[in-house]
């Protein structure tokens, strides 16, 4: 590959393209304008299930453990190579469920309503951990059946934060901002998307399967994630 | 049934609550105040197909007619007892979509994504009718199959309006309205509902299932349809 004699850097190039920019587009130049700390990421999040220790070897054999097939966009998260079927009341059953780990304190099933309908399941919007009082369903793997009292649920529209992404978007844990997805015929907002802060995330949206179809993610042309106002020009 | 002595006539109970609520809400007595003509329905459409005559016979065998299993809350329109099976790319099989009368000018299958996504194909937006260039799919009955080169769509998001709707919405046929659905955990601004203005209709939204599942619109608690506006309170 052929150097450049007089190459620039990459914040050479950024320099002068802010500088260019700031010339043209009056209102960017602006002091204390804050740059988006990190990418926004939206992803759809398939039905999945965790499971305590305990049911894993339930499921799959005394002593089993998790193995890894992928591992998801927040590190130390991943799909497992394990799957479970779901049968639930209308004693229709949906197969090849994946199991997420690492494992977890308590058995939580993810549902779109798509699939809650197919099963006879009426399902909460719920955060995820927050399951008591949900309704049950029955998981089945190779080696046993657990008879899941509660845990399915719909998990609710969430965004994954950091401190310094909650800043940016001027917003804090358990907020509710809105998501716009621009999309051909189809452009919608989704709002009640619930920050949930931590130090250790990347920036995340994360909706289900219905809401992904909803608004044609895969064609999506833009995001945008914002506080909610009742009046964009911010007058009384 | 007893019949009461004094009985005050609907309109007349309408004209007090009217005059009650003028007193205690101002605002809402100001002249010129426009009340909606027709309540507003919203409703999912679920997959379905509509067949040509020809297709039909292919289909259901010669001289085969549809029969009314249901009206549908468009008047002359009806769910037929008729369904076809849908085959894709990905060799999968969707049996059981229902057939919706009476016949049209050309065939038309409307699946939502999650559908598609299952049996393969993608997709386009499309107003109801608009299918050139469309993807097509196999439909098989009990007495033939016919191979469909076009005429596969998500049909977009719509709502049926009478003149009088669009006067008192303030939009023209073609036009893009928004509709806010409040939801539990998951209130949704659905943007691109494209008006068909017609005078033989009854004001009903129609969205698929992808998008009632996203908004959960079985437990809905109130719908609101309007025009956009880049700014609600009308400052400049």
């Amino acid at each position: 590959m052929t150097q450049l004699k007089n190459s620039i850097s990459r914040s050479q190039v950024e320099q002068l393209v802010r500088q260019a920019l700031s010339q043209q587009l009056p209102g960017t130049s602006a002091p204390g304008m804050q740059v988006a700390p990190n990418p926004l990421v939206v992803n759809i999040s398939a039905r999945h299930v965790h499971l305590s220790q305990e049911h894993l070897e339930v499921l799959f054999g005394k002593g089993s453990e998790l193995e890894i097939q992928k591992d998801l966009y927040q590190e130390g998260y991943f799909a497992a190579t394990q799957t479970v079927a779901i049968v639930g009341p209308r004693r229709r059953m949906i197969p090849n469920v994946r199991v997420l780990g690492p494992c977890r304190g308590e058995t939580q099933v993810e549902l779109a309503y798509t699939d809650s309908i197919s099963l006879g399941l009426e399902l909460p919007v719920r955060i995820s951990g927050d399951i008591k009082g949900t309704p049950g369903c029955v998981l089945m793997g190779p080696k046993g059946v657990v008879e899941l009292e509660y845990g399915v649920i719909r998990a609710a529209r969430h965004v994954h934060m950091s401190p310094a992404d909650c800043a940016y978007y001027g917003c804090a844990n358990g907020d509710s901002l809105h998501l716009r997805v621009d999309s051909p015929g189809c452009t919608t907002v989704l709002e009640d998307v619930v920050v949930r802060e931590n130090p250790d995330v990347k920036l995340e949206v994360h909706i289900d399967t219905d809401e992904g179809n909803a608004v044609d993610l895969d064609h999506a042309t833009s995001v945008k994630l914002y506080i909610p106002e009742s009046c964009k020009c911010k007058h009384s």
